[in-house]
């Protein structure tokens, strides 16, 4: 007989929200077509992408919507969406008996398309709904949405909030949030992301893997979005150098990116997220700064921060450190026996991460125009959200710092 | 810089259909109550179990149903359901406006609620809508659904399919099947299941591990399914035991088990299952003898069998063998390192599997009178269903016989 000594990690109560139905594989955009119908004959779509228009896919769906006789608007979305655009959407559309919104693009694009669904059946202004902005709730009424993502990034497709943007001075960057926004249909088909330049690639790869892995350190994780984090993590780091590199062709490595970022938004929406995403808050609400590139840069210095200051604690800081020390052990194939090996797999994480920040060159902070002066500000702003360990204004400033 | 040998295995196209709002924790089922006004006030309960009657949990409902003035009826579920039992209830209460339909109880109460709020607003007979049996389609169409499982064994809080089983010479065991009768909540209260006797907690439990090793090795599988089934099969693995023996009445290892279970209705219901259950299809119609018993019964030698014959297979076998090699890993925490350990790791699963019939002492299928010379007529109604190899009549044979 095989003896086993068993540990249980008690699994503490959790909800779990929905997720969209997934569609997932390399053509499925044609399943579009099939779908329409279930919802009606009066489409929006939210497109951005210039590279969807470059490589001739735009104008293939417009070709088969017209053959189908399917009427349907079209509103181009370039940057992350900021109050202004989907009032101006929202309102425009109102009127239009509009059945069905679907959003095909990053996720500036597909966020922008899920907060018109939102606010087209609302008479005001999408501030008013903001979170710690707004002093309204908004009820989940929306039309109906399908989310079909071109990077693998922030994972939008499968989350229940759309991040709205205002930059400047006063600006901030806030969620509109309510469990009926995770769209009904999520279309995830990976032939959309092989156009995807390789900075764009790393910055969202670096994204979605950072969404996994605060995720899964997070207090408020259960053990579906550990398994689902765990698995997308493996995917995403099996795959995320070859996406920038040799593999950006190959549809084997985008196909296991974007299941990497698909898995991301739904661990995130049930399990939230850490000091990464806190910090990406307050950054992107002043600084234009694509969010991948601020996730991605600072990932490798927020987990060496964390794991130290896990370590500082002693008993107490074991659960979470154990856990950052899983990754480490999955990054290299293997799995975590016992707590002597926790040291060597937590410095297994930190050199990966470290590695990945100089093999995907990702850009400093400074690049893009934010200097030392600004990280008191930064960091006065920033949340720590569902960061596994409670950090001081001083240690997240260090987080920033060596990334300036 | 750390070296990684990246051995990508291609996920495939797949669909994943959503799964319920899921509210899992001990002392949840009062989260019930809160749920009820959304819906509406006209509620209709199936209800079962003598154990949740004698343990004064169902008075404890119905208190609080009459302090907060539900209007309610309630339905009492004995057995499998029959054709008879859900034409008759949808009958009665076809007039009554219900809003909301809640089962609480074993698989057969759970499976029994999901079929009435399907056939509440048909005209007919379940019986036109079964697979296999009747010529219609069902539409989805129903009254809302919460299921609350009081025995942690078919997951069909998170399936899509009602079985309804007409015992007897001309027996049938077949579904009522549909993406949308999913339950819209499933309530998942582990202190539900204290009160489960032994021999039902162990022929539940070794249903869901067999549904969750069904669905792992599936072809149909998809690395949700994969990452679902093998969280699930890490907390039963480790459970099943204390669950049958000291920990009965451990909350700990109950909620394990309510987790595992809930997972094998997740997976089976998007990567379909394996031989056991075609089998259990077979037997099912035609003796009286619980679901879960044939199941944990069978489930040893039926993966004896599966893995025999794909290692007679040579290289066409070695991706399903490497599957059933890494559930032999997990069952002694460990994790499959390349091909050469695969020969190892089945033995595990095997050796493990035969352990548990042991000693959770399986009742043989003669134990309800099933004879040798049934045996041809079982093997011919039995399907393979996604079983991850086809088996001949006599390998299928072989199963059998080995636990008359």
């Amino acid at each position: 007989m095989i003896e086993r000594v068993v540990i249980n990690v008690m699994i503490q109560s959790f909800n779990f929200a929905r997720i969209p139905h997934i569609i997932f594989g390399a053509g499925k955009l044609r399943e579009l077509y099939k779908i329409f119908p279930k919802f009606g004959n009066n489409i929006l779509i939210a497109v951005g992408g210039s590279s969807l228009k470059r490589y001739g896919k735009w104008d293939e769906i417009i070709s088969i919507l017209e053959d189908k006789s399917i009427n349907f608007f079209s509103i181009s979305v370039s940057s992350e969406p900021s109050p202004a655009l989907i009032d101006e959407c929202a309102q425009e559309f109102r009127s239009k008996n509009i059945d069905l919104v679907v959003g095909i693009g990053g996720g500036s694009v597909t966020d922008a398309g899920k907060a018109i669904s939102a606010m087209i059946p609302k008479p005001d202004s999408i501030k008013n709904y903001l979170e710690g902005i707004g002093n309204k709730t908004h009820d989940g009424k929306k039309i109906p949405y399908i989310a079909i993502p071109t990077t693998s990034g922030t994972g939008s497709e499968a989350t229940k909030n759309a991040v709205i943007s205002e930059v400047g001075p006063n600006g901030f960057k806030k969620s509109l949030r309510h469990d009926n926004l995770i769209p009904n249909v999520a279309i995830i088909d990976p032939e959309l992301m092989i156009s995807c330049p390789t900075s764009i690639t790393a910055a969202c790869g670096m994204d979605a893997f950072t969404q996994l892995l605060e995720a899964y350190v997070s207090p408020k994780g259960n053990p579906i979005t550990d398994a689902l984090a765990f698995s997308g993590m493996e995917y995403i780091s099996r795959n995320i150098i070859p996406a920038c590199s040799s593999g950006a062709s190959n549809i084997e490595v985008r196909t296991s990116m974007a299941y990497g970022a698909l898995m991301s938004g739904i661990t995130l929406a049930n399990a939230g997220l850490g000091v990464v995403h806190g910090l990406a808050s307050s950054i992107g609400g002043e600084f234009k700064i694509p969010h991948g590139v601020v996730c991605g840069t600072l990932l490798a210095e927020a987990t060496k921060m964390n794991i130290k200051v896990l370590e500082e604690q002693g008993p107490a800081g074991k659960r979470a450190l154990k856990k950052h020390a899983e990754i480490g052990a999955l990054l290299i194939d293997d799995k975590l026996k016992g707590e002597g090996q926790i040291d060597k797999y937590c410095s297994v994480l930190i050199e990966t991460l470290d590695s990945w920040t100089q093999i995907l060159k990702l850009d400093t902070l400074g690049k893009f125009g934010i200097e030392k002066d600004d990280v008191d500000k930064i960091v006065e702003n920033a949340g720590l959200k569902n960061n596994p360990v409670s950090l001081s204004k001083e240690n997240i400033k260090n987080i920033v710092m060596n990334r300036i």
